[in-house]
């Protein structure tokens, strides 16, 4: 399973991986430069706006790895007719990602 | 008007200054984590629930310094009777980090 | 398109209709409560409360009602070779309701 | 205590009572409707959609109750120098609202 599994992720976001890794790195950044607003006393709502912006970041990079996710592994997994225990799991994905 | 917000902010969230760091930090090695996981082909639930723990993690400093705003600035500012302006921009803070 | 949609979604949600319909029943005697609340001045707090188990249990309608769309049209259209405007409509979905 | 609470709130959000009251009357509309959506077999992205909008206008009365919540009790408590349960009473609503 886990062998089948990480054949399938091979195809699944190689196409995006480069874009999945710029924004990571954007990211990164982000988190980065809000160091440097809390070490430089930087007004609270400042902040707060650039912790936003961060969290609305790492949303599309989770809903582009999602989309991903559907087009391959869940796609595969339900022309297969194994699609159920794929559908089960990537609703708890959703739920955790909704409720955050 | 800014400088009086410079003062206000110097007393403002300095004592979790370490503690505020710190969890961003953590956030960055989590970011870099992520890429790590993208460049492994790592399976694309197992990336997306790093993010979702990495945006709560964001929530979570959001919330601190969202306390230590309203501690400090917001109920200074009533307490000198010129609240308002700072609970309408408190507001929108408040519904940007809901909506995200 | 419209008709064979219509002609899918009978077998779509049909076994948990009942459920649905009970749990929207709830969120609408919620709404009533609130008002009720409202009209006796009740603390804020405690009515911020009551609105966030109404939303609460409305994103759980639609994570039920995704979760059959994803087993039902979803499935269908991918098993057809015709899932990607699905996949497509489905992200946009998952978008706007975390998004709220 | 209790009654103090009941004396302020008399107050506190009597201004805005009717537009609660009418958004409140909406959202049960709005529930009742998606009721009848889910009657009438129709398309799942549809009934999410509602759900979606439902789940904003709770948001916003939740918004509207919340600053007159900040505007009354808190700005009053913080004048009485007895701010701090009321802040930390707040956070715990923010909190949750934004966790939903």
């Amino acid at each position: 399973m886990v062998e089948r599994k990480k054949t399938v992720h091979h195809y699944l976001y190689s196409k995006d991986k480069d874009v999945l890794l710029q924004r990571m790195r954007k990211i990164e950044g982000q988190a980065r430069g809000i160091q440097r607003m809390i070490e430089e006393n930087r007004y609270c709502p400042d902040i707060i706006q650039q912790l936003t912006a961060l969290t609305h970041a790492a949303d599309e990079v989770a809903l582009l790895l999602l989309q991903d996710h559907i087009d391959g592994c869940v796609a595969e997994a339900i022309r297969g007719e194994h699609g159920d225990p794929m559908i089960r799991e990537l609703m708890g994905v959703i739920r955790r990602a909704m409720r955050r």
